[in-house]
């Protein structure tokens, strides 16, 4: 049996058609799986491998249950001139969000501020990889959705948000765009996972047990509830985040998604959110003027010792991980492999 | 002379009156002092005391400096159906803000989200007084400000962000709305200047001296710089705060700002962002019923042991201060009463 330690350097373009094929084996359609194999293969290029590959363990296991339509077809309305609407009809978050960008970014243009709401929608995904097109767009956004219910608020110990992720993006004039994506969850729910896989113990924060006590066993907070960051200021951004991509836009909480899964462990069913603005139409003829102070504001961060800026190492990653493929768990590239040829997959 | 810990009672209506004559004896126009009363009047009620009337020595320093325009009368423009812009002409925000309000409700009602950008304002207030109207009105906001530029990103030692306060607003059918607002540092400034006027010293973790330790004198750490909440996460959300309602909006930066004050110690002059969201637009007919899936969520967060909603202190403290006024600091109180009768106010 390999070793979990052990690591295997795997092309870009090989890992985008091994998650391709995982899917299709599994009956997902094309368009589908080729959406989620991009999504997964841009986590993997920069380094976030907890939204890498190994969600297709999640995926699949989505689809085999049942849950998860891998053949829906989104539909989009555009409810009114700000606000696109698609119902991704059971099925991935990056063809829902592919499907409905066109229409955003030209809300965002005409009016200067749209608002795209994805409901029914399993999103096991990065969301930075949402936001960036649109800043390469030239838009500004704000991301956010909730999640499997797993964190607890401040003080007490039942879970009643998600990890409940929140993304940023700017364009910048030269080279990419400042893009960062944080759980509200003190650790990503990924994060923990791979504690697990990995059989290492996880810092005091992350997590509580059942009954609300610290614990550095990964299967123990799984278990229990894990914590938001930041104390109640955390909190008070992941309940935000709950009502924002849950109730307004007629979506499920995370309590809600928790109780539609039935314990079959799949991806959290919901809604996700993206705010566009577009900065040229806030600036006018001085647009390129105020983008050059926001670009003193990053020199003053990252020009500071110790600091970077938030996404910085995702960037040198990608860099790398072109040149040079990327380092996968074999073991997990094994179970990959087993799902691509049509075996596993029960989760 | 009095001692820093007597306190008097007194009511809200003559703290009111006390604010607005504070400011008309500098000059101050009756609209901008009405509208500036009322904010700090409402702090006062909720206990904020922080933002009550502590703050009018800022304000009368503002004015005093020449730097705040005391009698700017706030000019609104509809930049597109979806963004109201004023100018505030180095005025103060509450003004902006209720002149605002109507076109930026009605865009809102309209569009089903839609923008404010407050430029050219001197921010020294509570941010959930600017929200809490919407939220009366029938919206959901997000609301924002950049400020004085004296919080470092997390892991350095040179301020680059203000205190960055992120506020939230949610209509709730039945009573108050649910409306928090917290700065992305780790305390207030005000709470560390309220620290150093009581004699008392800051928790580690709010902020550091020059060089970048770690110090608890308030004297130091305002001298230093404040630290952001929650790590690189709040430092990211100071970051996104710092860009939305600065360049975005074509206004200062906190370091700008900073810049701008020549050590004058003015509030901070900059943006005002606040994206309302109506819905209404977005539910329609289902509107009540994902309303009431909202307020099961509240119920599972307030109903656990040791946990309270973020703003449910401020709600119970105003029940209190309507009936019985609120305790004010007298030495404050005297100096209030000094600059009322057009004495003091070098700051």
């Amino acid at each position: 049996m390999t070793s979990i330690h052990t690591e295997r350097r795997v092309s870009l373009s090989e890992i985008e058609a091994l998650a391709r094929d995982v899917l299709l084996a599994r009956g997902v359609s094309f368009a589908q799986a080729d959406a989620v194999a991009r999504n997964v293969t841009a986590a993997e290029a920069d380094e976030c491998r907890s939204h890498g590959v190994y969600r297709l363990i999640g995926y699949v296991r989505a689809v085999v249950s049942g849950k998860a339509d891998g053949r829906a077809v989104p539909s989009m309305t555009q409810v009114s001139p700000a606000i696109i609407r698609v119902d991704a009809g059971r099925g991935f978050a990056p063809l829902a969000n592919e499907i409905a960008r066109p229409a955003l970014v030209a809300a965002a243009q005409s009016l200067g501020i749209a608002v795209l709401a994805i409901n029914n929608c399993y999103h096991n995904s990065a969301m930075w990889v949402d936001l960036e097109p649109l800043a390469d767009a030239g838009l500004v956004s704000i991301g956010m959705t909730a999640g499997q219910c797993t964190v607890a608020p401040h003080g007490g110990s039942k879970p009643v948000f998600g990890t409940n992720p929140f993304a940023f993006g700017w364009p910048r004039p030269d080279g990419a765009p400042f893009v960062f994506d944080f759980a509200t969850s003190a650790a990503a729910r990924g994060e923990i996972e791979l504690h697990q896989r990995a059989g290492k113990s996880i810092p005091l924060g992350w997590a509580v047990d059942a009954e609300g006590r610290p614990t550095t066993d990964p299967a123990v907070g799984l278990a229990g509830a894990m914590l938001p960051f930041g104390g109640h200021k955390g909190t008070a951004l992941a309940l935000m985040i709950e009502l924002l991509a849950g109730p307004m836009i007629g979506d499920l909480t995370s309590q809600e998604s928790f109780a539609e899964d039935e314990g079959m462990g799949s991806p959290p069913l919901g809604g996700e959110l993206i705010i566009a603005f577009d900065p040229v139409r806030f600036l006018g003829d001085d647009f390129a003027g105020h983008m050059a102070r926001a670009e003193t504001l990053f020199s003053s961060i990252s020009g500071q010792d110790g600091v970077r800026l938030p996404g910085d190492r995702r960037l040198e990653a990608r860099a790398q991980s072109v040149q040079n493929g990327v380092l996968v768990p074999a073991r997990l590239l094994e179970e990959l492999e087993l799902l691509r040829a049509g075996g596993g997959g029960r989760g």
